[in-house]
């Protein structure tokens, strides 16, 4: 079987779905608990409102839907006759971080959307399908950003057959557990499993997303393939000291674990530095008792450390270690590290990063991507590709994150002609 | 007038008033508002149960008791047939910090008990007097550590007529005014100025107090008289950079609010161990948006300088100032600084340094206090001295603070001796 590779659409109609994926962000952008800002979070009301706009633009493309068993919106449309075809996922998250910008992965899923419409089959009664010998599937996952349980990644890790029993017990600010939101959600806990999928119901996963960098913005270009996913490690470190009256105790008798924590966040960003794209981040420091006139007994602070490979950012680790113990030797204080997250490094898929260079055209770009993404658990079922789309001075997690129309529109075409490119793959 | 200026008592009574003032010291730290902890803050319940206790003992004595209207507690002894006479002022304070000792201000109101009954004179009727030409009145200050509303030295600044109208907004934790909290308590806010004494009627005032250093402790010496009480500054700094998500960030489009305020607090404990006789301490600091993957956009942090004299106090800060200028600069980012408390140093009257040390004889030690006394609001309206305790190993501000009880006997004969001195001083 072969298929076109390259789009036959004229570029008014590009143009008019990139149009449609800019309005309907706006339109997500108004479903928030924060007026006048962008919060949406797992298990919400505005969840569930933007799954059910989600469900309704998937009908509209004569797909089948469905909310999966962690509160993921599914739609899917099957090639003619082969209902039971394994399915190409394409999707990313409709979650935000707190005070959120419009794109973050909300542009995934909506682009997701156009390209089904740029390539699906209508037949002369005006049913669709899908042109390939698999299925296409919207996903849009529910939790990526992790804001309300603190765990990133829930609604794809479920997907992904990866869900761990302990999570039910996280709770959120109010002390509502896990559990308890899937309740009142509507969920039930007991069929998490439900949402797994298994590999062979699978053939790929493309996300296409805002790069979250400035990589493209700096060198002028609109889209990139990405090589791989940051591996990362996240730690919250403890350093103790003494807590003493900041009058009364002399230099030579403080044992001051804020400075301690100080010279630690700087070593960070030294060691860091050196070293070949490894990014480290102390995004949280707060100093105990925190009195004015006490000197600070303890600190604790966070450490978010990201590199391209799994080796590089573990030696990285160990030189950071190895220079606090230095740090609270010299100083008398003593340090602790908890590491709260471990993710390996997934690498997209040679074939996967082929279509989307080859969609992308010309000398496409490459660039690995510091930022985690779903494609991070979906990699464990299946494998990933990922679209980049410029992010002007790469601002994210902030309202003032930006993608341009046309930038949308050279990435719609890119999308649809990877699928396109993959579709005509032998299988 | 001469007056003996030995204290002509047996060693026994000094002993038996020792272990008095330490057995008072466990039952006020019984008056909590945290079981199992000592904190006790100004306008509380703990804080009339206390003024009650205080009234009590200075009754004991023969004194006649008020709470004036600032809630400080005073008890008066008047010379025989000279009630109006003017004053000498015994006291220190019954507030604590959040988790306090036993000891930082309340030795030394029960030390100045312990004085009145060791100098005064009581008739055959059982009627006591004043030895002296002057009043010997205890003063139990209501509010000296600013736990409650942020302000240190409350009851003192309305002693010495010093309140500030704008203080009365002052909100503690729980949203209640200082206005509410004095109501609450069954004080008129319109009647603080009633607080106030009058040079006139005072002839100077002395207060035992803990080390809170641990200077006695090394140097093996019980006791010192304080030579001036230290000049402070306090600040609250912004450093203002960008908030970026931490994995799309590189280094080199960063400005890392935390990290600019990490290297302030490094430049801080250099500038200042540079210096003599000046300690600069950062207390609180602390990152935002304070998410473990969000490169820190604003950091606030306190300082808080404390030096022998102003001169040497500012420059250090102009010295300060200059340094966080290149750190941001070189940073891209901003800074502000807010002074919210400014104390010149306060020094003790020649006359009330000489009969300390002469208290204490031998060859006395003078020491500078670091830490603020309510001596350095009194010293507004009447000449201050002092009297060190030894405080082991420095600790204060913390439930390990701790004076031995032969410590405070040899405390109690070098301060009532001073009094002795001072009485016999010609006016």
């Amino acid at each position: 079987m072969t298929t076109a590779t390259r789009l036959q659409v004229a570029p008014e109609r590009i143009a008019s779905a990139a149009r449609r994926v800019m309005g309907r962000c706006e339109e997500l952008a108004r479903v928030t608990a924060s007026p006048g800002s962008i919060t949406r979070v797992y298990l919400s009301p505005e969840h569930a409102r933007v799954n059910r706009l989600a469900a309704e633009w998937m009908r509209e493309l004569g797909m089948t839907t469905r909310q999966d068993a962690a509160g993921n919106q599914v739609g899917r449309l099957a090639p003619a006759g082969v209902p039971d075809a394994p399915a190409l996922l394409l999707g990313s998250h409709l979650d935000t971080v707190p005070d959120a910008g419009r794109f973050d992965g909300i542009v995934g899923v909506l682009m997701a959307l156009e390209v089904v419409r740029l390539v699906r089959r209508v037949d002369d009664e005006g049913a669709a399908s899908s042109p390939f010998p698999f299925a296409l599937e919207v996903i849009a996952f529910s939790d990526e950003e992790g804001t309300r349980f603190g765990k990133a990644l829930l609604g794809s890790s479920a997907v992904a057959g990866e869900w761990d029993e302990s999570w039910w017990d996280l709770t959120d600010a109010d002390g509502y557990t896990l559990r308890e939101a899937f309740r009142e959600f509507g969920l039930d806990p007991g069929r998490i499993g439900e949402a797994a999928r298994r590999p062979e119901q699978l053939v790929g996963y493309l996300e296409a997303h805002i790069e979250q960098g400035p990589e493209l913005h700096r060198s002028g270009q609109a889209l990139a393939a990405v090589s791989s996913i940051a591996s990362a490690r996240r730690f919250q470190l403890v350093v103790e000291g003494e807590a003493r009256h900041a009058g009364g105790t002399p230099y030579d008798m403080r044992r001051d674990a804020l400075l301690g924590a100080s010279e630690a966040a700087l070593a960070v960003e030294r060691i860091c530095r050196g070293e070949h794209h490894i990014i480290g981040t102390v995004g949280q420091l707060e100093a105990f008792p925190g009195a004015v006139n006490v000197v600070p007994g303890e600190a604790h602070f966070s450490l978010d450390l990201r590199g391209e490979f799994d080796t590089t950012r573990d030696h990285t680790w160990d030189e950071i270690s190895h220079e606090l113990d230095a740090i609270m030797g010299r100083r008398g204080l003593r340090w602790t590290a908890r590491e709260v997250h471990s993710a390996p490094a997934v690498f997209c898929a040679p074939l996967l990063q082929d279509v989307v260079r080859a969609g992308i055209g010309g000398d496409a770009p490459t660039l690995f991507s510091r930022a985690g993404h779903d494609a991070m658990s979906i990699g464990a079922i299946t494998e990933v590709g990922m679209l980049f789309l410029r992010n002007p001075d790469g601002i994210s997690h902030h309202p003032d994150e930006a993608v341009t129309t046309a930038d949308v529109a050279a990435g719609l075409r890119a999308f649809a002609e990877a699928v396109l490119h993959l579709g005509a793959e032998p299988r």
